[in-house]
């Protein structure tokens, strides 16, 4: 792992300094080596879903491992998009002059190296390599063990995409050893890692919380609200509360609660309620929602913990409030930080809420769904912060860049 | 400590609203309490200093903890002067329209509660209670046990200055425990505290990278150069090298190596070396240095570790190099990644320095010592950070804020 590390430090000084052209050369050549190796990456694909059929891998864990043709299509024109992108190093921003003379101003660098820690999605693999490559800097890429052989195969594509280029084979490793301890090795490795990217679960976050001595660029938690004012537009409010829970459920820009002011409660909750029963989707109400829905429609009474919970799944928790400060001090409370919505035609309600929730995305009539980077138009995601230092909301290429000050003089000296 | 963190936390939710205009109003009503309790707050450190003799502190330490005229002015004018600075929080930037008609941008918010740990000057609780306030942050501070008197009247201070703007009085917290356990609590309180950032010497720094579980922005050497190119016109080259070592000697932006390129060594090191005499620096030089040199000027031979060294003392490390290849090889290698300055009229040789040095200042023909962010314009500055992530080079009121999404919509959803 030291020797990595050492590897990865190396490459980092070649590839923070590589033009742009070099960079989009080797992201094209990987995209090409992908589809040359298809059957090879078939092959070794198989042998990961074989070994994990075999230690009963869920459907769903399989199905996140499999190379299907839409994803070897999605990682080869993910590859060409990274390549479009403007190059975020070297930028100069806010160049200005001082009194003195002197000319100060910042430019935009690559972090040096970034370590990710991911599970069984192999098509992680490639993109974040193309991230790390197109932002300047050098990769250590820690892939699940069940999906050990599909990352081995991506990786002798990457390799061979940046000798092509002529960039250091280092600047992407991916390792090898499936061993957990390893992680721990590598979480600690501060002399060569300068940020550690984790897409996992929570227990691997909150392992990364408690053991990293690299700084961590983490999402924890994603219990988002739509907050339905009572200045609402109702036809607005119903199809943003309905599409921001059953769009997808399992994502962590769904919606978890869904609070609503009482001056439109009664009007609302059970067209509401209807819309989410033709969804499957299961209620959990405060008393409130089940005085007003009464018995026509089936709620369970909210428990504490449903207002803390991340469901990712047909589950919703409704809570009638008592207004705009009560909803903005659940949200404030309850919420993670990450993407909180209010539907509202007052003017004065939006602008507090926006200003007032502390949340890594707040939105005015608008689904939560959108909360990602390709939405955003940052072109590309590498995950979604809810650090509050560094990167925070949907974290493209400028989240693995950083700023330095450049000072242009004419000798100028301090008195 | 756990009741500390929990007041902050409340009194952060109350200061990250607050208006410009109350912000600004505590800052005055806290200058003028300062004002009014002069003779009280002289007692107080006449009380620190007492104590300091007896435990025999050295002279350059009871220097630092005492209350001066010129300290108090300072500290007053501080805070007027942070007031007059423009407010970070709520500024949205980056604002345009997405093909589907959601307006994103990114608003200026406060980190949340901010703890600072520093040594024995007082002043430092001013200094840093003012920005935290002012970027809308609370704040627990942590002082030297040495000026805790000192620190404590200060606060009272603080307190009656929040009051009187109508603001929290827990929104600045000092910590009248001077347990050293203390903070060992305090950085772990992940909680109730989103950054900590330390004002003090090595061994604390390591301490917090080692056991906080909290983001600390820190600044742990500051190992500068001055690099005088072949290109060098040599009267810059003299005036900013002697100007980057000798203007003052123990802080972090003054040079402690100089690089030389063998095509203008022999020309102007004898010139340097004799300025460097007249202000009484020690040299330690490479062989050629002292073959240059000759036995006229006293030069001790400079081993490994006088190119680490961060000596804040009249003691220089020379080192003649092979060009700019050679002397960006020894920067990036030694140096802490601070403040370094080419001084050349090459275009192609400046161009090269800036983008190659990864280090959070670097600079063409200036002075290192400029490196602050009173010379930067930020108006104020609470450190210099060596990290990369989050804020790097001289941090002011930006350093202590982050930018969360905002999306402004008409009831747009998500296919």
């Amino acid at each position: 792992m030291q020797g990595l590390g050492i590897e990865a430090r190396k490459a980092s000084a070649l590839i923070s300094r590589a033009s742009t052209e070099t960079k989009n050369a080797a992201l094209k050549a990987i995209g090409e080596e992908i589809l040359v190796n298809r059957t090879a990456l078939m092959t070794a694909n198989e042998k990961d879903l074989d070994a994990g059929r075999n230690n009963g891998l869920s459907d769903p864990l399989l199905d996140r491992l499999m190379f299907t043709e839409a994803r070897f299509t999605s990682m080869v024109e993910g590859l060409a998009q990274v390549a479009s992108l403007d190059d975020p190093i070297g930028e100069i921003t806010d160049m200005s002059y001082q009194p003195n003379g002197l000319q100060i101003g910042r430019m935009r660098t690559p972090l040096g190296v970034v370590g990710i820690i991911y599970e069984s999605r192999p098509n992680v693999t490639i993109d974040a390599a193309s991230l790390c490559l197109k932002s300047g800097n050098a990769a250590i890429l820690r892939g699940g063990s069940e999906a050990i052989h599909s990352n081995l195969g991506l990786a002798a594509c990457i390799e061979t995409g940046l000798q092509k280029a002529g960039l250091p084979v280092t600047a992407v490793q991916v390792i090898e050893d499936t061993d957990r301890g390893l992680v721990g090795q590598l979480i600690t490795m501060d002399e060569f890692i300068d940020v550690i990217i984790p897409r996992g679960g929570k227990s691997l976050i909150q392992r990364l919380i408690d053991e990293a001595t690299i700084p961590v660029i983490k999402h924890l938690d994603g219990v988002c609200h739509v907050y339905v004012d009572g200045d609402a537009d109702l036809e607005k409010a119903y199809s943003i509360a309905i599409n921001a829970k059953t769009q997808r459920y399992a994502v962590c820009n769904a919606i978890e609660t869904l609070l609503i002011s009482d001056a439109v409660a009664k009007e609302i909750l059970p067209r509401l309620a209807a819309g989410y029963q033709e969804h499957g989707v299961e209620l959990r109400g405060c008393q409130t929602t089940i005085n007003i829905l009464g018995s026509e429609v089936q709620v369970s009474p909210a428990v504490e913990e449903d207002w803390y919970a991340e469901y990712l799944a047909p589950i919703l928790a409704v809570r009638v409030v008592d207004g705009l400060d009560d909803a903005i001090k659940h949200i404030n409370h309850y919420g993670s930080n990450h993407t909180d919505s209010i539907v509202t035609e007052s003017y004065t309600a939006g602008r507090r809420f926006i200003r007032e929730v502390d949340s890594s995305s707040v939105m005015i009539n608008a689904s939560p769904r959108f909360a990602d980077g390709f939405e955003y138009g940052l072109g590309a995601e590498i995950g979604i912060s809810t650090n509050k230092l560094h990167a925070r909301g949907p974290v493209g290429l400028e989240g693995l860049t950083s700023q330095k000050y450049v000072v242009f003089g004419d000798g100028q000296i301090r008195q």
